[in-house]
This record gives structure tokens, sequence and C-alpha cells, in this order.
């Protein structure tokens, strides 16, 4: 029957060379592996190098955060996320992400949105799947990539 | 076993006479019913007179609305939400309410945040959850209805 | 830019009267307005009579009950839903659906399945929103409605 | 204010020696994360050893698969998942897990529960995150470990 066939659903495999990681300056890099836009999800992998940090944002939805080497925190809290470490971030977290050591790689699994804060804690800009996978697909292209299959929809 | 106890989970019913509106100005009111601050969840019932308008925003999360009485449109699209109308807005959808006739019912079951724009399309504040919690709870002290009952967690 | 394109989203609008309510028994009847297969999300809207029954089930997901007319109740609970009424299922709660009035009308707003439990709680069958939407199709067709347009996807 | 603290939010972290693996059979080893048994969400730590297998199953929610060492697939697919593999299940889906190299370890994120199939295709049992903590926890305290602090709610 057409409409089973329809729904019919199948796991999809992307294995760890299948898609490049982008370099978004000083050897820091991005792989953006799903979007579903309306949905507002957005799972990317990065690799991160000592001394990276990202703006201080809040989450409209809630994140998570699979470490696999390296190690980097959040300025707000003593913990160090490093190779095996799991991280809850429950929407409406406010954090400011520091890479403490080299060739640190962390998956993130994202619903929602990043409220970048400036330093008066006002909105300073939104990031969110849409935004990231074409900021994604521009430098693939740029950097010689080509246009990956990222999972999307 | 208490592990079973705590897990143990039963539906909790909200009667629509239960929880108050509160006046947010020109007869408009607003009822919260839920916020799972954690998840981005906040489900909202609005009564709307002819004439209100939202400000233009951008959802982060899906939202769905779902009318009981009344007309309300959005000027982005020709199309009037009245008693019976269901509408799925997906995340990253952007639009204007405008409501066209008094009295007009609607649940708003809503994911991550309303990201309000200026005229030329930057944001210009971010509401969530959490926020219109707030507000509801301070306008349900200010117009003499105590402290209700939403579900909240 | 194509990308941007591809994540334009709209608010999608389904009037009333656009999707036919199809008769599954006894004069009540089943209208599916979206599914998500991928997601395990399932909207649908019923009319019930008085004295019907849905069998025992346990929730795999959050579902979220929106009455607007009629009066029906969960065999486990002395409330009773009516219109106006809000109901939040969270994931693992188990009831029986019973109908108390005529003309009862209830939105679910359902994630993941029904497992449906006999008379010694052991598993009678799973319905989900796949499962929904093929048998809301076909009745579509053998009740002389032709093929509505539902929300999948 | 008293309701802004309530909604505080803050991101929480596990680090990899935090909670102890349970053997559940043969080497194969059981980390439990996280439940929020409300949104049918369960995140677990798999370490499997060559030829352990799962029963066949259907997802109600979507899942997704974090590999970090060693190989497993899927009966029914060819693709093998290694270190740094992203594996996305959308619900619905149905396959059987068997490892093939020893010390694989896999995160799971899942929404919804496992329905265990038998040979046939019909329902054999169900598994989900609240019954994943009960053995998780029965198994701690079985094999010496207390305790263990799994973020639920």
């Amino acid at each position: 029957m057409a409409a089973a066939a329809e729904l019919e659903k199948q796991a999809v495999h992307v294995g760890g060379e299948e898609l490049p990681f982008v370099d978004i300056g000083d050897g820091n890099k991005l792989k953006v592996l799903q979007v579903k836009p309306g949905e507002g999800l957005w799972i990317v992998e990065n690799i991160f190098q000592a001394g990276y940090e990202v703006q201080t944002h809040r989450h409209t939805g809630p994140v998570w955060g699979y470490t696999t080497s390296g190690a980097w925190k959040y300025k707000e809290y003593e913990y160090v996320n490093r190779a095996g470490s799991f991280l809850y971030e429950p929407a409406g977290s406010i954090h400011t992400l520091q890479c403490v050591e080299d060739a640190t790689h962390v998956w993130f699994h994202m619903y929602g949105a990043n409220i970048n804060l400036d330093e008066n804690g006002e909105v300073a800009s939104v990031v969110d799947g849409s935004i990231a996978l074409q900021g994604y697909l521009a430098l693939c292209e740029a950097q010689g990539f080509g246009r990956p299959n990222v999972l999307v929809g």
C-alpha cells in the first residue's frame, strides 16, 4: 500500500569520515550532521582548540553534549568535559564555552536557538540550525568540499 | 518498589474555570496552563478582541494553535482561523497575529521562544515560557487572583 | 540562496471543514490532522458519542487533550473533561477513555504509541500515528471522501 | 523573585567515571545517564562485546546513536557503526542490533519505547526508560554499586 511505503522508515548512518569538518577559524572546526528546521533540531560535531571561546548564550530548547576527546568547560561552572563526559543543558540555561585542550571533540545535540548575549546580558544575535547549516554549506564550498549530504528535513 | 512509585505518572486535568484569565490590556486575556522550562514547552490560552495585534515574531520551536471561537489571522496569510481551525507553525516560521473578531479563543501549544522582530527584521526582544509564566503570575496577583496552580516542571 | 528557500517555513492552516470526519463505528468519528512519522507525532480530532469506550492503554510519549464540547472521562479518575478542559498525559500514563455525553469533541496532540493492554495488563496491541493515518485514509476512501490532504512528514 | 529562582536552570555534567556500568550478561554493560519519564526520554551508554545481539524492535520515537569505539551494525543494513559514527533512527524504524567487535561503546539518545518483536513480527514485549532505569538501579545494588545519581525528572 502506498501509504505504508511512504511511512517506511530507515535508520540513517553517517560514518565519521563521510562529512567534512570545515575550518571556522584558528583550527577550530565544524561538521553539521542533521538539521530538522521545522522541529528546531540541529546536531553538530565540533573540534575545538585550546583557547577557543563561544559567546555567552541562552538556549531556547534542551541541549546535550557528548565529548569524545580533549577538555572544555563553561566559564560559569568548575567541571570539565573530557572523553566520556555527558552534559545536559536544559532550555533556559546560560553559559560561555571555553576550550581547555587542543583537539577537543564534542557532539552537540540541540533543540531551538542560541540567544547570544552581550556583556550586559542583552540579546546580541540569534543562531539556529538553519543558520548553522547555511554557514556550513557555504564554508564547505569555499574550502573545496563541494556539497555535503547533511540530513535535512 | 520506590522507583516504580516515583515513576508512576498521572494524567492532569485543568478544567476551563480552574485557572483565571488575566487582562493583558484592552480586554485581551491570557491564561498560562503549562510550562516545562527545561523542555522549552509553554501552553497558553488567549482571548483576543478585534484589532489586537501581536508583534511580528519568529519561533525557535514548533507551535500549534487550536481555535475555539471568534476569528484571527496572520497578516502574512489570507486564511482566517475560526472555531475548529487547526494551525501548525514549524520552527522558523515568521508572522504577525491580528485578531479579527471579539471573543476569539485560542490555545497555543508552543516549544521554544518567540523572537520578536522590529520593522527591519532585527531582533527586538525574546519571549519564552518562563517569561510568560512570570508575567502571568504577577498579573494574577495584581488582579486579585492569588497564586494559580499552573502545571510547572 | 537555495538553502534559504529550502528552509523557509510557512504556517499551515487546516480549517474546521477542510478534512472529513470518518465514522469509526456507532456514530463515533475520527479526523487525522497531522502525522510526523519520524517524530512519532500524531494529532487527531475525535467526535465521541455517550458510551464510547477506548481500550485501556499506556502512552510511550506525552499527550495533550483539548476538549471543545460534550463530556468524557478516564475510568481511573473522577474529573470530567468538558468544553474548555485542558488535559496533560505524561508518557507512561495508563487510562481508559469513556465518553459521557453525545457530540463530544476533542483534539488529541500525541507523541509515541498507544500500548493497548488486556484485562491482565499485558500488551494486546500497539497503535501509532502511521497506523491511525492508514486507517483514516482507508475509511476516507471507503466512505466516499477521496484522499484528504493530511499534513504528513 | 521566587518564580525566577524556581526557573533558573543549570547545565548538569556527568563525568565518564561518575556512574557505574552494570553487567547485563557476558561482559556486556549498561549505564543509564538520564530518564525523563514524562517525556519518554532515556539516554544510556552501552559497552557491547562481539556477538552480543539485541532483540528486533521498533521504536515509537526517534533515536540517535553516538559510537565512540568498536564496531556494531543492524542485521538489516550493511553499514557498520565505528568510532565517530552518527546514527539517526526515526520513529517507526525496525532493526536488530549485532555487535561485531569487543569493547564497543555507544551512547543511545532515545525517545519513546522499544517494541520488541518476535519471529513473526508480533509484539513480544515493550521496554522504555522507566523499565531500563529500574533494571539499572536493581543491578547497581546487586553488583555493589549502591544507588547511583541518575538524572531523573
